[in-house]
């Protein structure tokens, strides 16, 4: 509903996505006001402020305003239901062990590559430095993700791995917890922040190095359960 | 000769490379100490200590240690003589501008491209959130990349652009200084960082989004002078 | 007691209040002597070590100083009998969930209040960029404030509201925790980053703009039990 | 012209404003034309992206998308002309001597003052640690305000006084560089962490603390030249 | 060429022990042997990777692999089966209270000695504000030690004492947990930045100050129990 | 003069120093007059408040104290005219090149030092990630150390030597800039958190680790100049 009411006021907004686009933005529409009840669920009907703590000072501030700037809806997902992101609220979640695991890869190029396994031959810190960096970064995900929770990790696991048939540094990396939330974020910022660095020290070499394919791999605890990526 | 006592130590060892792969390892050695040569420079002839402070204590060591653990490389890379790490010492570059532009792509599906359009037709917080992450993350560089200096930064640029031709978020990021060392880890890390956040928003509505093509799109200033990604 | 030793033997100071002073210093004093028991409590009579393992090394010690430089009270204040600033200790504490909510308000002025309207019509970012920097600020408390404990929280929430009753941005931050202790600076802080970063975007237009009305609106959970402030 | 576009788009619009305000807002639309223009400058006519270093990317991509996402007006101010937020570049400017002085006020209630005064002439603990934490919060500025430079301060400054006439502790910051931009944003975090510092060590007395009349004070150096608040 | 050069250099490779050792090598490898399985443990007989989530990726990989990169052993320390830096995974210990204390000394010599005397007599800052440091320093302890698991702390204290024996400043510092893991780190963090900041205030009246005996004085809690240092 | 006072005003005081001390605290005092002068300089005879900035504020409040809480003096150290910490205001100092060179010992005892060796023969990784851990820890001394200045570094190095002699880890840190201020904290940092770390690796085999003589060993540059620690 919200969407349809936004596609009449936008008539003509094509300003975020491309006019000769092959995508249907009329169907899109149909769609995403079904998706978006399937995600964030139905709106709640009454104006009432969601937060934790009944809200004396919003009702008075109500009389005001016409419309709440943020009516947030609790728990789902970082989008309220005005558009606003929004830090999940996970307290009424219970404790569990979460774990989550993320994988990308370096793209080196042979000839960055061949100098990165000499210097793993010598037993060089290439890798080792940015296994260092991924398992730090994995502890400051709340510093640099706005809407992520900050936890305390149990532990974090990051493993770089030369790869000779795409001669690319593969990065693995993994995040447990024992909390109310997800660790997915630590995992991908681990493996991301390895990547960084590999990237930074390889970098006088090549400019043409890429990280690709940042994703998770793998999870389990939490309400949503256990998920493995399909190979 | 360590790589040839190596491959002896480790007759079996393919630890870091594939048994199976197309890439001649006995090639690769002869091609490394050309490659190592011309990028890391000729080794200086003298075996004094490389820092900017003649150095009694070492010098006293250095009847105890028949040769020094560090023996630091100036200046090109973060790869000392002996394999170890090391941050590349500045001190003697000049100030310039510099600026580096790099990029990144956060591969939605179209489910997920729908939802975060929809959010931003309807001028929700999706993409803001992302580039205020992004713009943050650079500013946070040097604490996430070990080898990296601190540096001031004149401006940051992050820009996302929803691109409904793969179902992707197309990110840009803009890093600009006037010191003595490079942009191109905080360019790099302002668009990854952006990444992850548009990843953290959107992970409750799909996990097979991936982040990809992390990597410099153009550079200025430094004394390797300007350099643009051929297209 | 101790105040009357200290008015003792400082007869002539008046160095922390005006000389002028409408405030009688003379009733303050045997005041203070009540208030300061009734919320620090009664000086231990032991000159015991207050730490949570006895403790050799200070016993030790205890015949080089006839005092001991920090003698702490256990528990209450971050104040200690001595007048030393202490982290509290909440060890002992019951985890229990726990919430604050504080507002603030930033005072543009009529010029920059149409500002900051228009952009908001406009859906721009104004009022996002501080959202999400309170929310990341309420993160960073304890590293800001120094005897704050680090904690984990389980939700921020930070909503801005344009009043134009006084050209104002009434803002309100929520955090909650399930620790050991409260959060009502994780909430203060999340509504002073919001104002600071308000602060920042608009302070181009106008120099006028000042924060104030910084103040906890209400509270639950922790041994002392719900509060909300009187309206 | 955009303001009135954007009046034409929300003819009803009241969301972010009273209905029953008695500020006029068609009045206001007429003059923040004007104010815009004055503030921001006139928008560009051509289109073309405003980076530091030309964009084929960005050309590239402009045949896919009918309208840039980000379309940033240089220098003046932290919103660019779609509304978007945006860190100032400062890279054309000189560097110049700036100092920044703020102000605030935590008023404590006679009760609470009258404790701190009594720590202080004990010569305890309270105002030091607030001292200590403005001045280590001044060096966190550009972490929590996502728009601000990271820049270096040759000094800060933070004094507390106590202040008998309203039972409230005045502090003052001030803030030092030699660089391309202000520091007003570092003088207004320091008052403001000291701020919450004495809060922090207060609030177990009281609730009733509130942090009030945070502003600017004096400015000087930059391109816009000295400024100082009237009294 | 460097690589050749490199093994010239080190023929009977005694890189990292003096050749006029007193240490007999040979015996010191047979010994290692033996310390390493008690302290390591035995390596597992199987290849299989240990993480907490079975690991198809890996076992895809292992078959281009001969050897595993980080294959690490889980538990008892910092350091893998084969070399490599690891966090140690504490998901599976129990919540426990933990404790630890640690020491440290700054050895000021006689004229700084008398100068911080007088401050504190002057009840001055030098003291409070390495406390205070000492204290904001066990909080940011897994930011500075790359293997440290980030931990909420229920106590940090932070004492310094003035020693006119050797004319040192002692300090004792004491971090407190309920977690899954123990808080020495903390302690000697604590301690060691505490340490670091008196050095910092007086480093200019003289450069021979100096920080020793940073140790650990006791611990409680966790599975390897209570430990004291024997006086 | 203000010793004098103070020791009539605590005539009894021996709170921070031992009875039984062979100091002899009578000629102290003397003596602490004429370094106190000779270090801090004479006291300005105006009361004036010696910002960088004439003070309209200040000046007002004046009426209402009959002296001013902090009253600093400028430039040479951190410890203003009436014992409060502060910030040393470097912003009338020239840019200059500046290094300095620290030095610490990590004690193992053989047992554990024989383990670290082994691991260094194996191309372990535990002095890589002290080394790194030191670099890192050098960029994050002014969030340490409170009255630090946040400054750019040039270079840090760090280089970590197994001594056989005394079973020891010796470990030198150098940092580099081109500032207005000393980089001696930064080298102290970095071989402190290097020296931290190897702590961590280790103290799951040994408690009886310590960590001594940190200490400046040289530095260069600055209006002091160049100095050496005697041998």
């Amino acid at each position: 509903m919200i969407l349809r009411r936004l596609a009449a006021a936008f008539p003509h907004s094509r300003r975020f996505f491309s006019s000769n686009s092959n995508h249907d933005f009329a169907s899109a529409i149909v769609d995403l006001n079904k998706e978006m009840e399937s995600i964030f669920g139905e709106p709640p009907t009454s104006n009432g402020f969601s937060g934790s703590v009944s809200n004396d000072f919003m009702a008075q501030e109500a009389q005001l305003t016409s419309q709440k700037i943020c009516d947030s809806t609790p728990g789902l997902t970082h989008i309220g239901r005005t558009g606003e992101a929004q830090m999940v609220d996970v307290s009424p979640k219970e404790n569990s062990q979460r774990t989550a695991i993320a994988n990308c890869k370096v793209i080196l190029g042979k000839k960055v590559f061949d100098l990165v396994l000499a210097n793993q031959l010598a037993k060089g810190d290439v890798l080792s430095v940015a296994k260092i960096a991924g398992i730090s970064g994995a502890k400051h995900t709340s510093s640099l993700i706005p809407l992520c929770h900050n936890i305390t990790l149990t532990h974090v696991r990051v493993d770089l791995m030369l790869n000779s048939k795409d001669f690319s540094v593969d990065i693995e990396g993994e995040a447990v917890s024992s909390g109310k939330t997800g660790v997915e974020m630590e995992a991908m910022t681990a493996v991301t922040v390895a990547g960084l660095t590999v990237y930074d020290m390889c970098k006088a070499a090549s400019k043409d190095i890429q990280i690709t394919d940042v994703r998770l791999d793998r999870k389990t605890g939490g309400k949503s359960g256990d998920w493995c990526r399909e190979k």
